[in-house]
């Protein structure tokens, strides 16, 4: 019997029959489509449905998938049905949960609720919880997995493949077996396709890779990505620093996971929302969380609006000059903004550093200086034309120029800077650079125009 | 002997001591370092280098290892140094590259130096390259890979563990074996784990998992990922839509490279720039690529300039007005930006589709309207506080309202409209956005100064 190919628009197309299904009432059959989908696909379908639909569709799943379900949502909507769940639905949900989603959940929970599920679980999965809130969020040892399969070197391959057949299936994801001695320090690694394909007379030490490196339980999570992402890993093992002691594995679907939210934690950072933003939350919650990004705006518009006040005089004389200023402002921030956004990503990607910033910061000043003399002609040109008035051009364009290097001088260090006071800057780095730029394009238009236009 | 623990600072120190070793001209101890270097550290360094160092690095780098790195650049960088090598270089390069990065960059060529390219191939590699090269760019097609490992229904587990054995090595990431009848077509793939695990008298069609979807040859990159995160695959088999025929297969590696291509271009496009923009690269070179954007931002910013010249009367009147009108459209910026984002990362996720657009447009614009009358009512009483004018106030608080609910409708509407006319939202977003709410908040708060104040 053939197997099926997939269909792209599957996801959608049953999207849009459990939306018609529930809105004629067809709840059995919803329930039974429910019961057939895959845990991965129910948590997409609740992450693309409006509130109201969320709710009918959380109380039609079984409860035992609870947990895969949880594990799969993105940080908003897991908290949120978090806290409407009762502490011991929690708790049950918990026993199909990995470690490190789990560490996650427990962490979101207020303390009383917290110590409730703690209570309502088994003493084994207790001792598996208190282990992954040892280690802090976005380090290595949050993401890891304890479902390591480790063995001695002095044993041979064939040892080994009974050993294997005895103890049945192995972990998802393991291509690795690690090589540890008496104390549990890591020596090696055997890859299991080595294992169907080499002597098995041989010992394990023979055929295991000595180079392989454990990643320190403390490194920080995007770094232990950026090493998944050159070595095309597939799973790592995570040790303690000092004694090398395999405390457990990472594996790529944590790792993509990583990759993911970082990635957008830059793009929706530099628009000023959180990555974990639930894109089909509730209204009043949604309009709240933006507000704080609203209110720093406010406070920049009103910063630059202080700078023109500081020339009312000029303004009064010369309208021409009001409807001309936010040209320079404009050009500032989108020139700015571009080299912002290539200093976010290297500094993500960690390919800045001591030895090329000060390289970069040069390039991305010379880039700001040449676009300046580029722009400043042709804005002299279009204002020329369009008003008539040479002079005009000229003071537009002298403050285009000083705008645009000032950009790209501000593009490159304000995220270097930040980043040095250990502030993100793919959060602030947007409204500190249209600051810059807003407040230096003003000043230096409506200072050129008042020095040469009012005498 | 026991291995080293991964230290985190040794890129950057390897940079340091790199440059250093550079600067003082030791060129013998650079390239004895290169030599001892992975592919993949070394292309990490290239990326990280300014323009000079790189041509004496890629100068030290031992030929035989110019393919694996090459495989590991990004795409700027990639094209310029390919640009610079001669065609029998590229061809000595083109040896040790995997199918799918081999036919990037003969797509890259131009016309002749393909040919010669190609002339100076092995007649195997020729017939691997003319393979890869029939898919179109972002399918499934151009990520796959050929190596796949295949077994027939009706042998035992026995005989296969035998054939492995005789068999040798198995292709990195090998997590599973893919089963197929005579004619080539998929039935069902058997885990490597499964292998070692299950009863060796067991046949293939006993153990293996029928459920295994084959991924159709032609289907979306981004999709592909999003099938990858969400069922947590190493591998996936790749098929030909009509026959369900196996052609090959994709492997995570390649799919971190896509989500990470595609996340960065969310981010990058809303700032105008290319996914593929070289850090490093030279300053001219960089200037151009950045013109595009800015020529648009120009004809945007004389736009809303030219929206300000129809009031010209009110302006010449009230200087204060020229001083305020900035703050209308920076909020409804901001606000409208915000939603963009969250609907820009929401079609890259393929969570929008047909059944829940319509309740994403009107939630926003909810939100736009709560938006507008939280800022409204903060900006009417700054301004009054300020200005000591009521009236004044609450002009702007009116536009304010008029701005934010547009920003909120436009923020949804235009990403969905770009798509539907197939134009990327996260390249043409931001800017179509930015013109809406600085022409609509130009027009707001001008018009009502000019009907309330004038009269």
């Amino acid at each position: 019997m053939p197997i099926e190919v997939l269909d792209s628009e599957t996801t959608d197309q049953r999207l849009n029959q459990l939306t018609q299904a529930l809105g004629s009432g067809m709840f059995v059959h919803v329930r039974s489509m429910l019961h057939d989908m895959a845990a991965s696909d129910i948590a997409f379908i609740l992450e693309s449905s409006p509130p109201r639909t969320r709710q009918v569709l959380w109380q039609l799943i079984d409860q035992q998938h609870t947990g895969e379900i949880l594990d799969e949502l993105g940080e908003e909507l897991k908290d949120t049905l978090i806290t409407q769940m009762s502490p011991e639905r929690v708790a049950k949900a918990a026993e199909g949960m990995d470690t490190d989603d789990l560490a996650y959940i427990l962490r979101s929970l207020p303390d009383s609720v917290f110590n409730q599920v703690l209570q309502s679980m088994t003493a084994q999965d207790r001792a598996r919880v208190e282990q992954a809130l040892s280690y802090p969020e976005d380090t290595a040892g949050s993401i890891m997995n304890t479902d390591t399969v480790t063995v001695r070197p002095d044993v041979t391959i064939d040892v080994i493949l009974r050993y294997l057949r005895i103890r049945g299936e192995l972990p998802d994801a393991t291509d690795t077996l690690y090589v540890v001695d008496k104390r549990d320090s890591l020596l090696g690694g055997v890859r299991i396709t080595d294992l169907l394909t080499c002597d098995p007379n041989a010992s394990v030490r023979e055929i295991m890779n000595d180079d392989l490196e454990g990643i320190p339980v403390g490194m920080d999570d995007g770094e232990v990505a950026q090493l998944f992402e050159r070595h095309d890993w597939v799973s790592a093992p995570v040790v303690e620093e000092e004694t090398n002691r395999l405390l457990g594995r990472i594996t790529i679907d944590d790792i993509v996971d990583v990759i993911r939210e970082d990635a957008e934690h830059s793009m929706m950072g530099m628009a000023g929302m959180d990555d974990d933003t639930d894109t089909f939350g509730p209204v009043v919650k949604s309009t709240l969380r933006r507000s704080l990004w609203l209110t720093i705006n406010l406070f920049a518009a009103l910063l630059a609006a202080s700078v023109s006040n500081m020339f009312e005089n000029t303004l009064e004389q010369f309208a021409t000059i009001a409807i001309l200023m936010t040209i320079v402002p404009s050009m500032g921030g989108v020139a700015g903004n571009q080299t912002l956004a290539l200093v976010i990503r290297g500094i993500a990607l960690g390919q800045i550093g001591q030895s090329n910033s000060r390289w970069l910061i040069g390039k991305e000043l010379a880039i700001g200086f040449l676009n300046g003399l580029l722009w400043s002609m042709l804005v002299f040109a279009a204002v020329w034309l369009w008003k008539g008035d040479i002079a005009l051009g000229g003071l537009i364009g002298g403050a285009m120029l000083i705008n645009m290097t000032v950009a790209g001088l501000a593009g490159a260090c304000i995220p270097l800077l930040l980043k040095k006071f250990n502030v993100d800057p793919a959060l602030a780095g947007g409204m500190v650079l249209t600051t810059v730029t807003d407040v230096i394009g003003l000043f230096a238009f409506l200072g050129l125009a008042t020095l040469f236009l009012l005498n």
